[in-house]
């Protein structure tokens, strides 16, 4: 292991800013106009190779100065940090970083702190898997149960499973995984869309779009709904009509509604036959969920929450006494790959079927490692799972996702698949980035 | 309501802290050495009064800077605002900044960016009483029960109680609202004491405090448990003799143990006759926490939390399926009074005892208009409930408290008590006071 005994030699944090709030793209029942963005991470040593590790958080614009910001504030931890020893003992090291005993209280692992954390893990990431000339996902899949294991802080979760039972089940998955790697590398992991449908968008557009996708081979399509009842059949009545009825559809009302709410409203919507309602309400209401997830079991609707799912000891509850039948883990949210280690194995021991979160920016790329991972070592299966899609801004990474029959390739490049290219980066760090500099200069944006 | 005719022209913000990690004050089972600390917000308005509101949020030290970057972030949607209508409309007002679309992904509604609204919100609380020339209990006290709802945003609780229901409470507390403010002002809301048992503080130092709160009257401590278990039981055994069978004696962990492991610790320390057991695990685990309620019961220790519980959303499941027997609402943590209202209504309705929060940096200040106003309008009752109270950093408030009889006084003051003295704050700024430039210079502590 002699290649990574450096240290962490700087660590730098970029705002970036896209300007999606002038296309209402990302446009949701609870967050109006975005601009997708990301607090950006790079990590150098002083390793001979040269190997940066890149990484990143995903936000919406006003505050990614704040995620910022907190990422400075633990960079004297990562610093000066010898990475053999970090990635031997990692599951400690993230326990180290997330329960800092005077940062812990802005938490504690939840919000800024701990999406700040996500950013850097993230980096860490990208540069372990480019040191072994691996793809995050083969760099997970190729490690034995005990080492996975290590990753994971299992504390405030070891009512719901113990190391022991996890490393029971990721043992019994060691001698078909071969099998599942052949399949993975000739078709990919099962994708659904997003991007037909946001709430901005017009019914001509929307059903354009719809169109488009078809075309394209897409089968399982997602519909935003929650701001007008009117508009949300409306736009549910053309995409089933579009779709025809075999295809699988779900609704996302991002968080807008009370529990009884939720439930009223998605009387109106069973017709549609869809597969779930995603974020139903606050994503904090584990017993709420439970209530809503009672109501649409008669209608074979099943509950979706977890791109807010804020840590570990929340989906414990979501997976084991809220009743949801969806598990969105996001790269970005939890605490990187470590956390959500820990989410895949309390979704394969209660039977939750994990469909990550993606989009925003970096989120298919990130993701992607992580799902296939789920794949090949812990729930074994792609049954009733599909891993989110949105066409969007990956023209900004260096080896971004490539989606293939509606599903995702398996990259190949080594790393996370986190790397922004350098125009980019130049062009949209905000406020300073050129793309940012015109905007300002011609009024469209002010700061 | 002319004096509210006016915008706010001016919010500042400060990172003041104060070095005691020197003395090992406030040291826990979590959180070892701290640098208790505010984000310290004054807003200023043009209004010919000269009236400035001060509010701030609670810190550890690392990372109060990135709060201050929050509250940066949240001054333009203050600024230029008239405070009539924010005022007139606060509940509304409160919703809009919460849930500010960019800003709300960062959240929602917990951690950096809440904290951050609190302190934003309690300075307007401060300029809302001083300009009624009111202590901010009294100003409350004198609202109809509609006013009182009216501040508060009911969105993602009212499936456990409605705005009428609410009502309806507060309504039938209306009558005996005077005899109860007869009693406050005379006998004050009854307090105990923390001061004498953090973890830090050896066994000699212990008995010492112990001997001198019972001279000063107190007849209810609380102790910090939870690093070592000889330790806990020889800590618990002292302060037990010390003060004898029938004064109150409770236990916080804050959050250390596991589910499982904080039932087994807590069986070592029943002997001791406990009233609670506060954050034995995740404040994120309501369900943990009703496991641990449930095995406590036979021993006659409920079970307290709420320092560390994010918001109404999490104090509702909390409250009603978590089993706590002791709300420990904080000042600084939920979304300042508005939010607070949300959860001392909620505790009324299922029979909850709230028990706040208290400490830090202008905690037991800030809290303790909250829990007088719960006496007087909400609960109506001091029956099993008592405010948390530390003799600490009391000097840098132009207002401290004051305890008489094991009791807070009852404020006489206007305004929410929250004013910190001009030279604390240039003594104590972060890094550039007189104080820090010191300690710097001393090579005590380093940037």
């Amino acid at each position: 292991m002699d290649k990574f005994d450096c240290v962490v030699t700087e660590l730098k944090v970029w705002d970036i800013r896209f300007p999606t709030s002038m296309g209402h793209h990302g446009s949701d029942a609870m967050h109006g106009e975005v601009d997708y963005s990301a607090a950006y991470v790079t990590l150098k040593t002083d390793s001979s190779d040269g190997i940066i590790g890149h990484g990143l958080t995903f936000t919406l614009g006003k505050g990614t100065d704040i995620v910022v910001k907190a990422i400075e504030v633990i960079r004297p931890r990562i610093l000066g940090r010898n990475i053999k020893d970090v990635f031997q003992g990692f599951g400690k090291f993230w326990q180290e970083i997330v329960r800092d005993g005077q940062l812990r209280w802005l938490g504690p692992e939840k919000g800024v702190v701990h999406i700040a954390a996500s950013a850097v893990f993230n980096a860490l990431w990208d540069l372990w898997a480019k040191k072994e000339n691996k793809p995050v996902w083969k760099l997970l899949a190729d490690m034995s149960p005990e080492q996975i294991i290590s990753l994971v802080d299992f504390s405030y979760i070891t009512d719901a499973i113990s190391k022991e039972e996890a490393l029971e089940m990721l043992k019994k998955n060691e001698a078909t995984k071969q099998d599942r790697e052949k399949i993975l590398l000739e078709k990919g992991y099962p994708a659904y869309t997003t991007s037909a449908a946001w709430l901005g968008y017009s019914d001509e557009y929307l059903t354009k779009l719809c169109k488009e996708a078809l075309e394209e081979g897409w089968t399982k399509f997602k519909v935003k709904v929650g701001a007008n009842l009117e508009d949300d059949i409306r736009r549910c009545r053309i995409i089933r009509e579009k779709i025809g009825p075999d295809m699988e559809m779900m609704v996302d009302a991002n968080q807008r509604w009370d529990v009884k709410d939720a439930i009223e409203w998605m009387k109106n919507l069973t017709q549609f036959k869809l597969k779930w309602i995603e974020e139903p309400t606050s994503p904090d209401d584990v017993q709420g969920h439970r209530v809503i997830a009672e109501a649409m079991e008669p209608y074979g609707i099943g509950v979706a929450t977890g791109e807010c799912c804020q840590n570990r000891v929340m989906f414990k509850q979501f997976i084991r006494d809220g009743k949801i039948k969806y598990c969105q883990i996001d790269s970005c949210r939890l605490g990187s790959i470590n956390e959500n280690i820990a989410v895949l194995l309390m979704a394969k021991k209660y039977g939750v079927a994990v469909c990550p979160h993606a989009g925003g920016v970096g989120l298919c790329e990130l993701v992607q490692h992580i799902i296939m991972f789920d794949y090949l070592c812990v729930s074994g299966t792609t049954e009733d799972r599909v891993c989110e899609y949105v066409d969007h801004l990956h023209e900004h990474f260096v080896d971004p996702v490539v989606i293939k029959n509606a599903a995702y390739t398996a990259p190949k490049d080594p790393g996370f698949s986190s790397e922004m290219k350098t125009e980019s980066i130049s062009d949209y760090e905000y406020p300073t980035g050129a793309v940012w500099q015109k905007l300002l200069k011609e009024g469209k944006f002010t700061l």
